[in-house]
């Protein structure tokens, strides 16, 4: 694997899925495999839980590990080429991504989108040039449009907790008071499509009118404005805040309720309600839930480390190639 | 060990600081206990000594270590149940002192007072979710009302100066420009009343009126608002600053001249002199005393590794059981 | 080698980069030299490149690595002796710098020039002080007036693509939007210097009328203010920008065009083209340079590690006698 960036960098979800819940019935097994490697994570907007628990996954697999804040030294990228650096970007990414290279066998990068300009966003340029004049394998740590790390720890918990063969997982959109990117419910959508595809969920996507995601990510998808409905027979609720897409970056007054609650998880098959954390209690998803039964968010949280090794172990053997 | 919060999760003060001197003897002898094991360590507030001691005693141990400065990060926790989250805390501790537990074998977390609200502070509420959360054992860096690491720090490094078998410790209020928290006065008395029950030490409180300690630290011991009088026979003095705890934070004009210099080293017998560090020169404690040969400070700094190792390695042992 | 200052601090150069290419053959050959020791990175002021190979340096002798960055924390030194501390700085570099060598056993420190005040920062006053209290060999990871980690790569890298036995190297200045410090070229002048005594370049500085370097770092150099004179012959050139030395921290307009391109590459034999980086394209150095075959910047940052492992190594080796 020399790239993680999406759901296309993975063949089989099956085969990854087993193969991180070996890794998490062995943590160590591995710890030879990275000797010696040193693993960079480049920051360039705040972490907890990714930074954590890759940090975790590289030190199980026995690699070195150095964390770059970028965000806080004020170390502004240059990303177009031919312009006169005269005003404030300080390094150009041909330079930073290369220089970060020849320090690091393998790196992680985390930016965010600036939810201004679509197309910019969309286009991925930054991480796209990271990617080329790193030189080496990168893992995303979420990008402006994914946050495959994320989606794949989501669906080795569904793997874990479910029922019946295929199960029907739903995507609900939940209020917020701030915009947020749509990188978690995109990166969740185009998993869960692409498993649904290979016959392992049923997947539907429920939003107010105004928050349709983009179709690239939703392929084969039910999708409905009717959360009511979507509820219905779900064994999987996926509760996320998202802004527009289509008025990019904007937020909608939503009249009805969208938070997820006790009376709207018995429309359900009993479903175990998921969220990648950090959660607004009580405005997006209801403490009740939170603190009862069904709620799944410690252990996805806790499965993020099995997504991350999987990872960079795959990578870790493409290298030695 | 499951917690490490105050003198009660301690029972024989000599047993621990024996314990510690055989660390300090052999540093990496138990380097195999803590392989494969992971410390977090938590910061919501600076931290120069505690962090990189607490970090090299796990590494000593065999440990990895993660560190998490949550002050910087702008990652404001919500501790109070039942809130509406639509407000500027963006996770609840709940959530973040889980995730953290499913990441690390044994946290370690710092949280200073805000000393405007008493009730509050003395609580330890933040602290108290914290370790019922996480699920981890706790190491604490420095809560709203007390340090502990550093008062088994003072304990081992009396241990190691006395002279006699029984020394008096003087506890002595100082001059500072800024309202400091108790919490090193505190632990240092509550350490220092139970080793003087314990039969280690003879143990006076002096400062001047108004700064009087919360009893419930100050239990057995000798307190008095004349400090020549205190210093009389002193064998150690501990120098510290703290602001009041009765009109809570407040800081009042002290007339009298109560910084530790040499003409009130000469009322003691010989005084060894101790200080948490940072220490303000010249306002606090007089540079010809920590030039001098009856400054401690810097052995005491240096102690912070075993306290901090003696700790770690109690708590990885109460996990194979 | 217990300290790493200047130039001064090494006797043959060609034999220390001998060692260092030795070490770049064979990065974890001495993985057991580090072993049980921890190395303090100590960043007053902000770092990318210097940070990070001189952490992959550690790593692969086997030593623990800790890094403070004390910028961020607002931990402001006291330096002065003599002074009440009833200000802004809240610890003094002789408590501060004999903690940290308590705690490590190597210390890098950075540390920058302020600009303004010319005595005070050629005197190396924070340096020498912190080389003095904290009683353990330091790194310099760049000072006020020098950067020797970048020399010393600069050396390598000039070693390893040299065509003739005696190259010509010239230092030649270029525009910048920011007042720089002198330390880089300072650093590779000192060096160059030493290396054109040692027999083993040829050394010339062109900057324009107004940015003399201090003629101790320049002796027996090439001086002049005709780039294209200068560029006649070189094999390599290295390109930075500095403020004056002489109207400390002044930046002059400059009317001739400084910056380094493919025409004036065009006078030089073929010459690589070396920077420490961060580089501002097309006003330092032109793209079409940086693209081009004959830049080294690349090369010259990943040898970082090299020029930090060597001096590392030394120090370790200094600390078993």
């Amino acid at each position: 694997m020399k790239k993680f960036f999406s759901v296309e960098d993975v063949d089989s979800l099956e085969e990854v899925v087993q193969e991180a819940l070996q890794l998490k019935a062995n943590p160590n097994a591995n710890e030879l495999l990275g000797k010696y490697k040193t693993l960079g994570l480049v920051f360039l907007n705040p972490s907890l839980r990714t930074r954590l628990s890759t940090q975790k996954a590289a030190m199980n697999l026995g690699m070195n590990v150095m964390v770059m804040n970028m965000d806080k030294d004020g170390w502004a990228l240059e990303t177009q080429d031919g312009v006169v650096m005269n005003g404030t970007t300080v390094e150009h990414i041909r330079e930073a991504a290369a220089v970060m290279g020849e320090y690091c066998d393998i790196l992680g990068l985390r930016s965010f989108p600036s939810l201004k300009d679509k197309e910019a966003d969309y286009n991925e340029d930054l991480f796209n040039k990271f990617i080329k004049f790193c030189g080496v394998p990168v893992v995303s740590l979420e990008s402006a449009t994914r946050h495959p790390l994320q989606s794949l720890t989501d669906l080795i918990t569904i793997t874990e907790h479910k029922q019946v063969d295929k199960p029907k997982v739903v995507l609900a959109w939940a209020p917020h008071v701030k915009a947020l990117p749509q990188a978690v419910p995109n990166s969740f959508a185009e998993w869960m499509s692409k498993a649904q595809e290979q016959g392992l969920v049923e997947f539907t996507v429920a939003h107010p009118a105004g928050y349709e995601l983009s179709e690239d990510f939703t392929k084969g998808a039910t999708i409905t404005n009717n959360l009511n409905e979507a509820l219905s027979g779900a064994e999987f609720v996926y509760v996320k805040n998202w802004s527009s897409y289509k008025e990019y970056g904007e937020v909608y007054p939503v009249s009805e309720d969208w938070m997820m609650n006790n009376q709207k998880l018995s429309l359900t098959n009993d479903a175990k309600v998921m969220h990648c954390l950090p959660v607004r209690r009580d405005l997006e998803l209801s403490s009740e839930i939170l603190d009862g039964p069904n709620s799944l968010v410690i252990k996805e949280a806790s499965n993020r480390v099995w997504a991350a090794q999987v990872v960079l172990k795959r990578m870790l053997e493409s290298l030695e190639k």
